[in-house]
């Protein structure tokens, strides 16, 4: 059988793994797939920057050195990055106070939340802590994708009306939205309203109504995925015509004609000491987007995805953005499916999209200025709100009601106070939970069911047991946040039954045992024998074993250990 | 069998229980009892007050009501309240920036610290919060016992060479040393050394030499118990003969005549706000002391703490101190071992003590003034060296390496920083190195041992297998923190293994599964089905089968759930 084995140092570039394999018919495949993602990404590139309150041409160049260099160092062949909505929306509230300023230091500030997003990730990496980001438990990961929708699709809301827009929260836009009212624009919102019909619509039917007229399903999909590009072209066709009926349309303005240049980010101490906090919440909340997209599709694929590296591809992609006058990447999730779809076959296909982007950035900067913005929000808004279920919060109250607390509070944290505020209380309400949970574990007295060598709770079964010859049974491992509770448990239990001479702690259910629980074991160890009340252990785990040879409770064990819980009561209650 | 009940509102008032029963042969140990810890407790009480950075006379206040209401609140029949080292030395370090304004603000801060202690302690006892304390874990407790007995021993050392001394950690402690240094007073170094020499030579010899000279074993002790009482009773007499050899010898200076007023604290907000913390540490670190030894001496007399009416009782015994001119008490871990050996057999012997220090304090109080400050030093110095173990250290290193960072970063951050930042960063780091090292449990891919029905980890033993059906077993429960951690090893294992047709999940030591777990199982589910891999679960547990069975996964189930490991891969392998 084949072992997972990442220690190799080629780890580091899987490039080179699947580079040398390459082949035309795998070109072909990818380049197919980088034109279909390239069509999808330009509207989004472009709304994104826009959702997080930056010229829209940055959501471009976000897509060029970050695709390319992921595609290098990345593990998955179909993950799409860019710029994505959450990371744009947290993007937003970190970079408001400073494009309040002025608009360059609010571009700054999106490139030092990209440095500081890129190191973490690539430091994190390289320490393999892939793993901390597990703790963004599922009622917290949904509590904040359904808050941030709810935020992303009405701070467009502002657009959508012809009117402008801003706010961190859902009280702070609703506040501008009422105080802009007057101001709305009839075309605007009549356009508006048309786009969101449209794009509805083609999302809903487009596929199935165009392989009834007789398109192949490849077609079909490419044009329904299209359709935002080809809203675009339209829009800004309208906007380019000069008709009176559109004027008042609030337009993309000027993009800088040509590519961006390469320069380190300005290093202001005190903006990167004010950013690293919601700059490692978008790294963290980023990831877990990118690296779940990932593992599925490299399973269906039956590829492998290293969690690590991706750690580490994604870390350079940022630092690439933050070095390109970009913003904050990563993985999208309907951008890597449209990939998926689409063929492609190995990272190659990033490579090619990110061609793609160099040259739509090159030829189309000038003329997406005239892009109606309206179109862009419309865009957002239905790519968010599918993100949007409002079952999940019944289906969790049903299921757990804990898990329910943490959602509620991730979900109305994100949505009145900040993303950060969210996350975090999320994060610790959910590990409170898990620790209170398993600090107070299931301890049973247990007894034998008759004529069987099975034992169970003696409040729950008919069982048989002698008042000699108790045994618990506890039902956890074993560490210092629950190993009192069990000697408080045990403590009780000896002080009112005054019969007791043997105690079996019955160790079927305990996986580990830490220190601070073996210091107690070996403390009532002592307890019970200055009693005269014998200690014994029955059916303890391999693991749990080698602990207990190292500790001196072995040593000083006033009973014996036995194999099974069976045996154990057999040679005491027959004494 | 008899049970745990501690549902009765008489739990909130365990005197009626005993009170009931109360007989002259109990008073007549009980009244022994308070004797011999009076005797204990006079010296203590001035000593742990001087400690705290307050007028001796403080700890004495201290010593009066809340003894009496612990008598009524308590569970513990032998649990001796008071002034105690650590909390004194909390007290101290939080007191101080006050008590350099004035004394009185000084005063002010150690009602406010026992207020709100109090107040802490009688809510989480009303709430049950008392497994909170469990969350001290062991190396955490033994770092800061190490810490701490340092730096009280340390602080005692300005007074032992005759200088005034001041410093929240080692580092003020011993800057402040080497200033004063020039001033010190050759008398008081002298009879310090004498002092010490005495009450270690007491303590080690004392009752073996009296029981050679022909004492009885019960006065030999009591004797050797009263030796800093009698060095009091001696030190106070040759400082009021006005010999001139005396002069110089600092003493305890004015104590107010009477008895203490009771009033309601100043509620001054800033203050309390400022001391809130050290407050709520002061509390858990007294509660953990107290509910530790009143567990085990419990246990020795078979009667049942209740560690939840515990925290009301210190509670109240804290708030009465507030409103007496006292401060922060918890139970003493040698004067409860006293008053057990002594013979106390209810809590009325506490009673008795709280009135055995108002008559020391009605008839002594004038007189203790003349007491030379350095025999409390050196009471203080003996009884904290014998907290410290260096063996601890070298202990936990061998058994246990990340408890020994616990340890470590507990002790040094007690040492030179304060205590609040050594406990924190030791609970922080106990509770991250569990919760990391259960986010990635140990799993194995098993084979069955040939010709038995035992199934083994295929890396560790001589197993067979078949490439088509794999069994993955976790060996711990699944929660939100490591469930994708299985899901990846999941993906990994079935990206590499292009074979596999079945995939059974050994669950024999997963005790638990919370929802986020569940999710990520019914995703492998839709995840397995879409690849035509079947997705079998083996050994489910009684509380894991009742989560599966309200959750949609059971109904989806791509597979079957097995009773036992042997006849899922019987049933699988000969497909």
């Amino acid at each position: 059988m084949k072992r997972v084995n990442n220690q190799s140092w080629q780890r580091f570039l899987p490039v080179l793994q699947w580079g040398r394999k390459y082949s035309p018919n795998l070109a072909v495949s990818d380049l197919t797939a980088a034109l279909i993602v390239t069509l999808m990404l330009v509207p989004q590139a472009l709304a994104y920057a826009m959702l997080a309150g930056l010229p829209a041409h940055v959501g471009l160049y976000a897509s060029l050195l970050p695709l390319a260099l992921y595609a290098l160092f990345g593990t998955s062949s179909t993950l799409a990055v860019g710029p994505v909505a959450v990371a744009a929306l947290m993007t937003a509230s970190a970079v408001q106070p400073y494009s309040q300023i002025s608009m360059a230091m609010g571009l700054q500030a999106a490139l030092v939340l990209a440095l500081v997003s890129g190191l973490f990730l690539l430091l994190a990496g390289l320490f393999r802590l892939g793993f901390l980001a597990n703790f963004l438990s599922h009622p917290v990961i949904a509590g904040f994708i359904a808050a941030a929708s709810l935020l992303i699709a009405t701070s467009q809301l502002a657009t959508l009306l012809g009117v402008s827009g801003s706010g961190g929260n859902m009280r702070a836009l609703l506040v501008n939205l009422v105080e802009q009212l007057p101001q709305i624009h009839t075309v605007t919102i009549v356009l508006s309203i048309f786009t969101l019909f449209i794009l509805l619509l083609s999302r809903r039917f487009g596929t199935k109504v165009l392989t009834k007229l007789g398109c192949s399903r490849f077609f079909a999909q490419t044009i329904t995925r299209s359709v935002p590009a080809i809203l675009v072209v339209i829009g800004t066709l309208c906007i380019q015509s000069g008709a009176e009926l559109f004027e008042g349309i609030k337009t993309v303005g000027d993009i800088p004609a040509g590519l961006p240049e390469i320069a380190m980010p300005v290093m202001d101490l005190a903006m990167i000491k004010a950013l690293a906090l919601p700059a490692i919440m978008i790294a963290i909340v980023g990831y877990v987007e990118s690296i779940s997209v990932a593992q599925k599709l490299g399973m269906q694929r039956r590829e492998r995805v290293d969690s690590d590296q991706e750690l580490v591809a994604l870390g350079v992609a940022n630092l690439s953005a933050s070095i390109s006058a970009g913003m904050p990447v990563a993985g999208g999730v309907s951008r890597s499916v449209v990939n998926v779809d689409a063929g492609a076959q190995t990272p190659a296909a990033g490579l090619f999209t990110a061609v793609g982007m160099l040259l739509a950035t090159y030829f189309l900067a000038g003329w997406l200025g005239h892009l109606p913005r309206l179109i862009l929000s419309a865009t957002i808004v239905v790519a968010v709100l599918s993100l949007f279920d409002i079952r999940v919060f019944a289906q969790t109250w049903k299921e757990n009601k804990s898990d329910f607390g943490a959602l509620v509070a991730t979900f109305l944290l994100t949505l009145f106070m900040n993303v950060e505020w969210g996350i975090s209380a999320g994060v610790l309400l959910s590990i409170g939970l898990h620790l209170y949970k398993t600090s107070r574990p299931h301890i049973a007295v247990v007894g034998q069911v008759p004529g069987t060598e099975h034992f169970r709770n003696i409040d729950r079964h008919e069982v048989e047991f002698s008042p000699e010859v108790i045994t618990v049974r506890v039902d956890e491992s074993l560490y210092f946040a629950n190993a009192h509770y069990l000697e408080g448990y045990i403590q009780a239990l000896v002080a009112e039954n005054k019969e007791m001479k043997h105690l079996i702690l019955m160790c079927s259910a305990v996986n580990d045992i830490d220190g601070s629980a073996m210091m107690v074991l070996e403390g009532l160890n002592t307890q019970l024998a200055e009693l005269g009340i014998g200690f014994h252990l029955s059916e303890v785990k391999g693991p749990v074993m080698d602990h207990l040879k190292q500790s001196a409770l072995l040593k000083h064990l006033n009973g014996q250990v036995f194999l099974s819980q069976y045996k154990a009561y057999q040679a005491l209650a027959c004494l």
